[in-house]
């Protein structure tokens, strides 16, 4: 691609203004705290975005919590990584998969306590600095907890301590009290084509 | 929670009901194929989700492949992890930075063909089972490469490839290329509160 000197000045002259009100803006970012973060919506990415964050959180030699709401699909892949790492990370997998595999409420609303109770101890655990909840959105969606005791504990959070939620339908008492909030929309999808679920890819 | 025996039964009726419909859903599903999966959107969790995948890939003993077209947030957090599995991961950070911080048109486009030359080699590599093209949207979109050389070549792509593309405003062309798109769409960002980039989270 060729350009004229004029307009590789004029480029020149547009992006350091850019650059300008870039910097402008990160400086006026002060404030320092435990994020609540919300992984929502329809789309795929929320439980993997949490696992990025977790990959990023153990390479800064962070120690870090991983409580499982649901099923999940986490078991496999996900796990062997994360054995390379067995002083950093403490996983749970409380869930008995979702309600429409249970068929049974009583033992959603079981399960559902055994994992927040864990998720209070992690909490309490002052070596713990991110927390992974993954799925809590489907246990409040289908009020298996008490969202306004959930979101109290959460937002009692350490000062050190971020916490990712994920799952669809976040509550907007949940929504009101975070810092972060994604919603992965889906805007394309290979199963609407036929293609099965991937090894690698999706588990 | 109390219920009824009869509510239990309506309960569990409904979720059976609703588990068959998945169980169907899935059974048709046979089409395997390496995926383009594409990850766009102003809201955060596009690389990271990426990373999300790599770290699975990672665990299901994928050599993976990353070359980051942006200079990225990736340097640390990431890639201290990375260095867990030293024999699965090619990385390549090519990008000089975006656009508004080089303040030169020139060098973008020389930093962006050298990325996607390495792209195209790594995509060449039979080894490779999973390749993330780290902000190349950002390229394609401020036409530092060629979008229709670009997906022509994502289209060739092995069978037993998944690439997966990330970056803000993707072109429709890619969109229209890609069996799995997601917008990671912004509900709220901590930013606009004034709270800074945290370390483990953000970098």
């Amino acid at each position: 691609m060729v350009e004229t000197a004029q307009e590789a000045e004029r480029h020149k002259a547009k992006m350091a203004n850019r650059k300008a009100a870039q910097d402008a803006e990160v400086a006026g970012k002060t404030i320092e705290k435990g994020l609540l973060i919300v992984h929502t919506g329809k789309g795929k990415g929320k439980s993997t975005a949490a696992f990025g964050l977790l990959l990023r959180a153990l390479g800064r030699g962070f120690k870090v919590g991983v409580v499982q709401f649901g099923k999940g699909a986490w078991d496999t892949g996900e796990r062997h990584a994360i054995d390379r790492f067995p002083d950093q990370v403490v996983w749970y997998a409380l869930g008995e998969g979702f309600t429409w595999e249970t068929q049974d409420r009583t033992r959603d609303v079981a399960a559902a306590e055994r994992a927040w109770t864990k998720a209070e101890e992690l909490m309490a655990d002052p070596a713990i600095r991110l927390l992974i909840l993954d799925e809590l959105n489907i246990s409040l969606r289908y009020d298996h907890l008490d969202v306004a005791r959930v979101v109290a504990a959460l937002q009692a959070r350490r000062p050190d301590l971020h916490i990712v939620v994920t799952g669809r339908n976040a509550k907007p008492e949940l929504v009101e009290a975070a810092d972060l909030v994604t919603d992965m929309t889906p805007v394309k999808h290979h199963f609407d084509a036929g293609v099965k679920a991937q090894e690698g890819i999706e588990y």
